[in-house]
């Protein structure tokens, strides 16, 4: 590791100086007056550790299962588009990376590149991201052409309807990112054109719908509460990810880390539970596993290693989540994140207010 | 929309380089050290939106009904003396922006316009705003003047009663508002001269003998207390404005936002409620009206708007509110203004400290 | 009032500019960090006002009795050690603008004038302030001497035992305090040696033994628990002033007015209660007589006062504190000061975290 | 006193003026993003002491007594690295500091001087602190040395287990440690290489293990829960050192004040309970035995002491403490640290918020 790329920060004030700017802020930016934005990662930062002595943690490990995959860190890949605005193939030089690391790469339905290219150009394990589209048929379609590309599950993101969010920066900069691949017959103008084919009055039923007829489980992405967790279970989703879309779509949430307490308490039990959203370090992996989550997500730190350095860019950044996450285990005294005890996670203890005795 | 103009912080940024530095200071400031002027923002920010999912959002309307009034969106414009010192003939500006957007206008008293022209200038529906004066027949003879008007309520400020409160911006600036022309027969030197007129002395019984009289509905404005408007139901009003005047009055209150949940759980039933006071996006018209209003006022926005751009400034003002509220809607599952659940706005979750246990 | 000096902050910003930078510092350092000095202001800002009305405000009285003074406004001047080092002859101003505001004056033990020559100046009510000192019999000396004088009371300060505290801007400053007129006999070389005099042993039976004994009632001053009040209540007080000695003893306390609540709670019917600390407004006032405090005491800003004009100077601090106090009792419908309802301060409201139900 | 090193902080600004950036860095940086380290400190500023008053605090004694060895004041040296990079045979000028002092030094096992040496240097108290090494049989040769060179118990640093924390300043700098001379048969390239001695694989029996052949008491050095608490009482160990290791090990974790509560309720008539991390003051001090802790430990603040002067710096740093912890005693009628008040320490009282009543 360079000394001046020491963690992820420095990959995106690296990235930063390297990329043009309306690229750099489609990446960075988040709905409105980023509130939510900068919550995803204050909530992480205001969560304490509790270090543990005197535990075995000779031998450790980060391997988790995932709808059957097995990976060697809980850390995944979140689909989105401009991986291939970081670098040219950049959506195939994220794969290699995953699979190098060992982890699981969401390939987005809005990639510059077709979605079987990304595919076959890795051992993967790769899920496909999609919508609920206006027409069924093409809802359907999807799940079959990522199931024939070699996808294992799909995902489906819930929380854009009708539109991409107000993200004001992208705006200003009346940016507009290079059309999907895998829309190709449509012509559409660009990725933020896909919104247009969005269901905006589907439910829950058309959930049941695709979850009874799709070739692959489906994941449920966008979740930011406890109830719609249930009702994802309840319909056929095999797992959610409790995610605010990064900040991009409505501001002023909850952090996602804050809502995935809840969300794992309701149906941890009945559904693979993961999180996404403002993780940087690896503490914040080991907290969002103490919470509950089975695995996280990360989005912008994946361009921050692609606009740097490409492949090894991004396999650099997943190796500093890993060590951060040993460091961590280790002073936590967890041998293994699949079997981690929730009270290492602290809120902080409040003195009580006693008025004091009347006498001495 | 002009992509430097994208929101309503945008339009403030821009009226406070093309406005006389006393003239945005007058609009922009608030008693004192104007902590209850940033609060009033600052409680918006607190308050957090969920988004849920998989509801029908492909349908929705923004319509409310406003003593009896529909309303194309939940937004009306407060009365506010300076709208006539933005742009020459500025109320008859706002009037129109507001017909166009299908809203409600309140008619200051204090507009350097009569009533009867801005009345006159679009279609309404206006309300009109006045006080309790020393005078009682003053007091019925605006009610009657203005429903001649064409006004379909009046709107009874409460929290002035002795003079404008100390605005230190202004106190500095030595500044002097032009005259009202509703006043014109008592050749009053300034707008802050109305207070003059007012009853220091007024009581419930007075709200109760104007609204025994008035041959308009009467509505009261600046509660910040469940108690007073309890009382205000009592005493014959059919609707409050939760507002502290814009934090111009008096320094170191709640933020209305703060009062609105018990002001709502108390009279919600009996009377229509309505919330101002520092709502500059989307998101804070929906948790205003998630949180028990039927809808809100603006006052300063509307300002900026008339600075920028006359009348198509506010337009412009009440589009994009209207249109992050649409998104908010879309993200958090409502199709429908006048349906919100309460549960939309969340607070922050807390975790619990829990001691751990003994051992292992 | 000058529309540059609008209000008290605007007095502290001028005689900084005015005085000696030293001289500056001892006014209005703290001790150590200055942790409590800043959460002294911090404490009254986060307090907040419920605006209320149509109560009848058009007759209002600021007027309290204290030990059986009728005083016109409820703001009193603390005793304070540089009076005279801001003006020459400075508590001699101080008395007459007291006097001429129709407000009591502590006059302090530390004063280079004498405290009969302070006294003769105007017509007061004067205390004075004096400590428990090693000798008794220069205690109970002391108490007659004031009575002599006319003063009415005598004022003991208990939160200074064995030295100045560590107050580090001094020590920087190196500065020392000339020596007070009223301890001429002992040749002191500085004000700060008057608390080589103080009984460090001290403890309630010194208090009850001058209560007891002195031909004035005894105000204690400096308590900062309601424990400790309730000791002064048993031991021969008439009145506590809650106070950390304006933050120059001890660093992080609690700010005064946090612990009003307690004090009056416990004691409140027993003795007059006062406060002093970090009062700047007159909201600062009224918060301070809602949570139970029979009036208020300043320091400070009678120096900042002094610096810059003079007696004319006190006068304006006080006329403004009066003013101040005057809007925040019409915004919140309080027509006298002696009864307030403690309900007009309000803690900001929590919204709960409900989480939301299983469906829909 | 110099008048320009008046606290802690100034012999800290000083000490960075004075040393080269990555020495300062090392001492003075935490890992990660350094929250933990800020942390620290903000606890103790965010409690409050409580003043009393007419407590006799005439005759004040800061004496205690640390297993068996009676000290003169409550703060000792904690065991640190750096203290001969700080200065020229460091080491021996701490040891000869904490002597005149009448206070513990705990040697460190990686001083740059022999453990001999330095405890030769100065009359003691000693500690010394190692580690549980992979070797049992050198872990228990320590002990034994340490006994041999006259110190008093063991210290064991529990919280390091597999390497450095990621202290990025150190990272940055490429900053290596010189190697201590106790390891200096199996030379170690830097002090840091000490950490793969380390049995990363030690639990609760290897302390039981230790504690029942080392000839010297044992003291548990860096737990941070109440549970491993008890678990050090249930194996052998003396004492307990609350700690997080300076912050310098795992970033989020809770302030040690944050955990002495807990800790002490839990094993407070079991052990002997300690605290280091943040203190600065003198209130620290007093805040730290108030919650629990028989004494505190420091390390940074000794380096700069060092750097700036020298043995008589650490006399300094040692003195400042001392006197403010007199002036806090005095201020909060505490005459002996060894019987203090738990109420000493308050937390900020909170306003209940009370919907008002109906009417009037």
């Amino acid at each position: 590791m360079a000394p001046d790329l020491v963690n992820l920060f420095d990959y995106e004030a690296r990235a930063r100086d390297l990329l043009p700017g309306p690229d750099y802020d489609f990446v960075a930016g988040g709905a409105a007056d980023e509130i939510s934005l900068r919550r995803a990662r204050a909530a992480f930062d205001g969560l304490c550790l509790k270090p543990r002595v005197l535990r075995d943690v000779s031998k450790r490990t980060k391997e988790i299962t995932v709808l059957g995959h097995a990976l060697k860190i809980p850390v995944c890949i979140a689909p989105a588009g401009p991986y291939s605005s970081m670098r040219p193939e950049g959506d195939v030089a994220v794969a290699r990376a995953a699979a190098a690391a060992g982890t699981l790469m969401v390939i987005t339905s809005g990639s510059t590149l077709p979605l079987e290219q990304i595919a076959q150009s890795a051992p993967g394990p790769f899920w496909f991201q999609q919508f609920i589209y206006r027409d069924p048929m093409m809802t359907l379609a999807f799940a079959e052409r990522a199931r024939d590309a070699g996808c294992s599950a799909i995902c489906i993101t819930l929380d854009v309807k009708t539109g991409p969010g107000n993200k004001e920066r992208d705006i200003r900069n009346a940016y507009r990112s290079p059309p999907s691949a895998n829309y190709s017959w449509l012509n559409l103008p660009s990725a933020q054109a896909i919104t247009t084919l969005i269901n905006p009055a589907a439910t829950w039923k058309d959930l049941a719908w695709l979850a009874a007829r799709s070739p692959l489980p489906v994941v449920a992405k966008g979740i930011m509460t406890a109830g719609d967790a249930d009702l994802c279970a309840q319909h056929g989703a095999r797992a959610v990810i409790v995610s605010n879309h990064g900040a991009r779509q409505l501001d002023t949430t909850l952090a996602p880390i804050e809502v995935l307490p809840e969300v794992a308490a309701r149906v941890g039990r009945k559904l693979e539970v993961f999180v996404d959203g403002g993780i940087r370090r690896g503490t914040d992996v080991l907290k969002a596993l103490a919470l509950g989550a089975k695995g996280v997500f990360i989005g912008r730190p994946v361009c921050w290693g692609l606009a740097v350095n490409g492949e090894l860019g991004v396999r650099a950044v997943l190796q500093i989540l890993g060590e951060e996450l040993d460091i961590a285990m280790v002073a936590c005294g967890v041998a293994d994140v699949s079997n981690i005890d929730r009270d290492v996670v602290a809120a902080a203890p409040q003195l009580a207010h006693t008025p004091e005795d009347t006498n001495t």
